[in-house]
């Protein structure tokens, strides 16, 4: 689906909003292409983000899979408005483990009150890409509030 | 609902799961309480688990819910079995903000293949605790694999 | 939980609306009971209902969850609001075989523009229930809209 | 993604099946395309399967996405094998109206033990197609049950 962003300066605002984002700093995800309606985050794999079997935990695949939706859901948002996810389901489809983890997220369905997203989460291993998540999340659109903290 | 634990040692076993778990450790995480299909983890805020708007972002409160749920379950399975997160679905109900985070886990029904399981995370602000976070997630017990990286 | 109903004619008001859902009198389901914020849906098994193992479809049983976590979230509406499923996640634990179908709703947070709920469902065998199915939703508060068909 | 059948019978394996479902028939759906990993389910519009504002049950639009899904991965299933829903996750997207539902199926990620699937509703409305509802899915291989009522 390609959308149409209503705020031309669609990407530098989910740039400044990402940058706010300490917790993405953090675990070292970087936000890599901004479209209309689309987002990808990316994260090179540490040893810090394991579970107990050294692959990457599954609630930090889900951040950054939540991010990348809620990202493609802002980037078609007006100016004056900010997200907050409503709710997300994730599936986890295969251990997260390789040197870079890729999360590309895509709006579904944008709304007024309500925008509906998804994002495919992709583990880079010897150069070779599987995908190992996928989330479905609803997220929502807060007229008139803005995206700094107050 | 109460539980029996197939593994008397299920404590020292959740626990020694955890501690493996790098993830927990690096955004501070920690394991309160354990009992047979309950699980619950702590995490104090700090501004390095921020999103845009200053609160705890809600990747981290899926993390330590999807961990709470997952130790529930496992406490439940016997020595020879891992866990494993085949998907969650988290609301997230308020903003995380405050000094804690609490994500007590429960089992909801136990299984040979599968277990189900909720965790509901809490946000404890000037000693008053609100419900911040709803899970409800689908676990994998997975027989003769050894809960160690290998 | 307990609720306060805003609307002192909340129980006419649900049930109004239940008997306008021509699906769920075609699938021969009843509204029990409504309080504040719960409802009990009700649903003599049939063989209509059956997928191909014999048991009543998960789409089925999907259903009257559906239904009751929404009617327990519009029990606490005002009175000029209508109320509409944003999304529900269902896991199913158990075949749903036996004479009747239980499906209890709670709401988990009542909200301004959204509302959070459950719905656990029972089977009820030779005088035994069990739990079958267990929902996590959300549901919209639609200010403004009448909840008869315009 | 293209997926090959185990089972080179697998149409006439999910027809077969799909006749077994009394559920479907009683709401009228009838299985219209069925290709490895792919599956098409339509339901003709009538009055008997609405909710109160007049439109499809959210809950009969999930029964349908839920088998359109279900068959998509049981296409993909060994002879020997029967699928069970673990659990799904709904978006309802837009009203549900018109004359004709369309549930398209398609698997995600097949699997030894668990599926993951995806559908999409659309609802046909003076000739032109509208997405109402997306749905993901787990469902589980039962290795050595057959698809028959025993």
């Amino acid at each position: 689906m390609h959308f149409v962003a209503a705020n031309p300066a669609f990407e530098a605002r989910v740039r400044a909003s990402f940058a706010r984002q300490a917790a993405m700093r953090f675990i070292g995800a970087r936000l890599a292409d901004v479209a209309p309606g689309r987002c990808t985050i990316e994260l090179p794999v540490h040893p810090d983000l394991s579970q107990q079997h050294g692959f990457v935990h599954g609630g930090i695949v889900g951040m950054i899979a939540d991010s990348a939706g809620g990202y493609s859901a802002f980037s078609l948002m007006p100016d004056d408005a900010s997200v907050l996810t409503v709710e997300f389901k994730i599936n986890l489809l295969a251990p997260a483990r390789g040197d870079l983890l890729i999360a590309a997220g895509a709006v579904v369905k944008p709304g007024r009150t309500l925008s509906i997203a998804r994002a495919d989460v992709f583990a880079r291993e010897n150069g070779r890409e599987t995908l190992i998540a996928t989330l479905q999340q609803t997220l929502m659109v807060m007229q008139g509030v803005a995206d700094e903290p107050t």
